[in-house]
């Protein structure tokens, strides 16, 4: 059997095996779609969307809090931010580590937002997990397994994106890594995978999100941000991932792009950020969706 | 130049090296945008949706009669067939030919939808033409340059499908060959590309559709018929391409898809078309763009 | 079916349908591999290599003789070159046309060389194999129907390069359309196919040599020139396609590739090509194969 | 720029635009190619080739006895075995852990060679250190930062598979993250990318290898078996890898492959290794190699 699943049978032709990659996320595992509740309120896979809004990296306090104050404003309910950066050179900025996730725990905390960030290596999941409501698991990691293992052992929600060049059954199959260490908190997060045409930074496989529907009970979201490495493309394609069934979307966003440590191409500005949710709404309640309800209690704090 | 052969300028933004591939389909080759307009007032491009819906290929009169008739009554405007298929395998249904040009022209012209149909041969784009409003140059025709060049002395409008592992930068190149033949009417449609993972059809590369508005005057629609290649992810990505911001979708719809002498599984039944077509508007309004204004005056005629 | 043959079953799991896509190409439809022989004695597929070198494009009477001369006195037996070029821009050079064909018949015939040219257009058919012993059909017209009939119709060995972004069934089914109008005499050619790196021109799919001989009789060539874009490349990946099984190979060669109005980077200059031939004999020998006859009697011509 | 993101220079050749993603990896860091050099004396990048052989996983003493035996008798000079395995599903062996190193190390011992062997773990490094000459870090955990930076502070030489979906550039970058650690023993290995194409499990660049040989001063070798997946695609393409240039290759032996607990269908046998074998001596002479020194003593054993 190859790793396409395929058999080769005697004569003619092919009999594809389906293995059991995966059991506990299959849709039918359960009676229904799958819930993922935060600390604090935010979920993903209700009525109500998930809004993850935040920079790629955490750069200071002034930054984080800047950034949170905004998105918690314009109506996101999750913080996102990077404190380990996996980057693909060793002489790109790799983040803040443990001083950043005290950043964002507090820049949330101001703001009334659940924090979800990447844990990078299994000794971190504890310290991680202690900071935020959400663990995040990035493409680069999507294969690794002891960390899968640690991430399901902590029982804190995981963000599970997609690997860059994995097949829907290799993402699901890393979901069950998770769901069989106990934790069944996981939400999925289509982020492009990996084509030969350079024009975005990944095509965003957005078809993903309704065949996801079709074979697991887990939530899924989209991150248009890294799928197509250019602000202008993000807010057409955040309006598309709602209108498609999405359960939410997670996006970069910096209050000066130019100036950011990594992926400031990518990022939205506050204004820019502030524009495209004040169309969401629309879109969401065309697709039988509902904004967040914090966004309306933001402690009231307004947006600079 | 990051992994996507862009070159980061110093500070904010991509600089990316255009080279002179193309001159007249670029954006700033005109004030505005392009609106292609057919004979019988279907149009791509202005505020107006174009919604083209019909069977993979034309296989009797009654067929065509039936679709026509539904698509028309649930808002489509324009007759989508296939006379002449370019078939994978020689022992595939290869079309009904110029018998299925007529029966075309005759159930388009019962129900007051323009006609778009593939050409295949550069030898029958003037028969093509003369039974067709629009001229449909297909995903494996994309670099077929006699085939372009023939397009482009027609005077016909042309839908030019992406190939299926052609760059953006390879489609608009191919755009030019029709419009430097002086056919400025092209409207290009996005129908996925090729990937690794074979749990769709295709990848639909949505974000194409905002990133052509950035690089070129032309309309864009979207057939996500072909790209997912399962009816059941249809409607979704129907939405998401509104939402996205497609000047109008491509979709196949058949009286018995289980009896579909080519692409059953992706095509829609009539129910699961109008029940689609239902939920278009209000995304369409979330979109700033209209439903086609025919659609409410199907001349009497309402779906069996 | 979705068109990775992909049937799915009622509940778990996939069934893949195998149609017959191809039944003449089959390894099973003659008792041994099939040999195909040019007019004048290149053969590919026997226990002789096919070698086949010259310039992307014919450019002048001058350059096609030097390069001739040279690659014939070097071991080649079939001179390739360009008269109709399928360029992703219509801004590029499109070569010389009917000019160029008599001037590749022209020094072939002085250096006892077969031709191949590559044919873009049904209506070409006819002339171009009035001037060739070989008609290729590039990657861009893999899917060309009409081509690949009025190819089959003529008679005159095709060489058919695989698609760009073509399976292996896929490319075997062009096969079958050329077969299927009664010329047996096709010879594949694995020429790269796309990736997500740019790092070469294409990936070239090597292991698609040995796959071959289990799927099909006809015989394999590789080339490794279009497959790598980089002249440099090229001389060991055309060892390594001996050592593959291939059945030769086929290359650029100019006499000055940084004037060259097409492909310049990836071609091989004169002595390139002559120091690369110094090598092929032993892994040929290796390889159980033996060079082309015609090496030795080039007509008492030696290279410049 | 061209479509492949590179740079052209106004005459011939290419400009890449090397970003400074790895700096000690580059050819121009060394006066000449690295050689490096196991405990025991195989070795990477000089005249002699490494030939790697074993089971994708190690199952019983007996079984990786019986293939070590082999192996060494034919000519190999490093035992491979995986002991932790990076499996897809869950559901999937994932390997005997600790047992399976002693059990390598003790089969290595007896036929004098050495052993190269998967850690997953970045708190298994040292345990797995502690029993081979060579680390292999295999292609689902090439961006696996944390684990890269544990065997670089290892000190034992790292087999670097390079990642499925990853670019040339990106694999040399992660082989920075080991250099930079203070361990230059860094060898590459092609295994093979992801591809549209499933007819083998990955598609085999081996125009790789003679591009490193441009960029960087490690030794490549390549890894034919789970390139191609399928036991008959192996022989040609190890046979090809050595004629592209590479320092050697690496591949699956079980001695029952219809019943190894992974990888059976592109595991060759015994006697399929042995054969392949006797025929690798002419195309390394065509190359300029030579075979292993020990495989003329292997301790007086010889093959059952």
């Amino acid at each position: 059997m190859n790793e396409n699943g395929v058999v080769e049978a005697p004569s003619v032709g092919y009999v594809v095996d389906v293995p059991q990659h995966y059991r506990l996320v299959r849709k039918d595992a359960r009676r229904e779609h799958s819930i993922v509740r935060l600390r604090g309120g935010a979920s993903f896979g209700g009525d109500e969307l998930a809004i993850c809004a935040g920079p790629c990296s955490v750069e200071s306090e002034q930054q984080i809090d800047a950034v949170a104050r905004a998105v918690a404003a314009a109506g996101a309910n999750v913080l996102r931010g990077g404190a380990y950066k996996p980057r693909t050179s060793p002489y790109s900025f790799q983040g803040l580590g443990a001083d950043a996730l005290k950043m964002l725990r507090d820049a949330a905390d101001v703001y009334g937002l659940a924090v979800v960030t990447e844990v990078l290596d299994p000794r971190d999941v504890e310290l991680v997990a202690s900071y935020a409501e959400m663990l995040q698991i990035g493409t680069r990691n999507m294969h690794n397994v002891p960390l899968l293992r640690e991430a399901g052992r902590s029982r804190v929600p995981v963000l599970l994106k997609r690997g860059r060049a994995a097949t829907i059954e290799e993402w699901l199959s890393a979901a069950e890594y998770v769901m069989l260490e106990g934790n069944a908190d996981v939400v999925l997060c289509e982020r492009g995978v990996r084509s030969f045409d350079t024009a975005t930074r990944n095509v965003l496989d957005l078809a993903a999100v309704p065949l996801l529907r079709e074979l697991t009970h887990l939530p899924a979201i989209v991150d248009p941000s890294h799928a197509t490495g250019m602000a202008r493309l993000v807010p057409p394609m955040a309006l598309a991932s709602i209108a498609a069934g999405a359960d939410g979307f997670l996006v970069e966003v910096h209050p000066e792009p130019a100036r950011a440590l990594c992926d400031g191409m990518q990022s939205l500005d506050i204004d820019q950020f502030t524009a495209m949710m004040s169309r969401v709404g629309s879109v969401a309640t065309a697709a039988g969706r509902r904004m967040p309800w914090r966004s309306n209690v933001v402690r009231g704090v307004t947006a600079s």
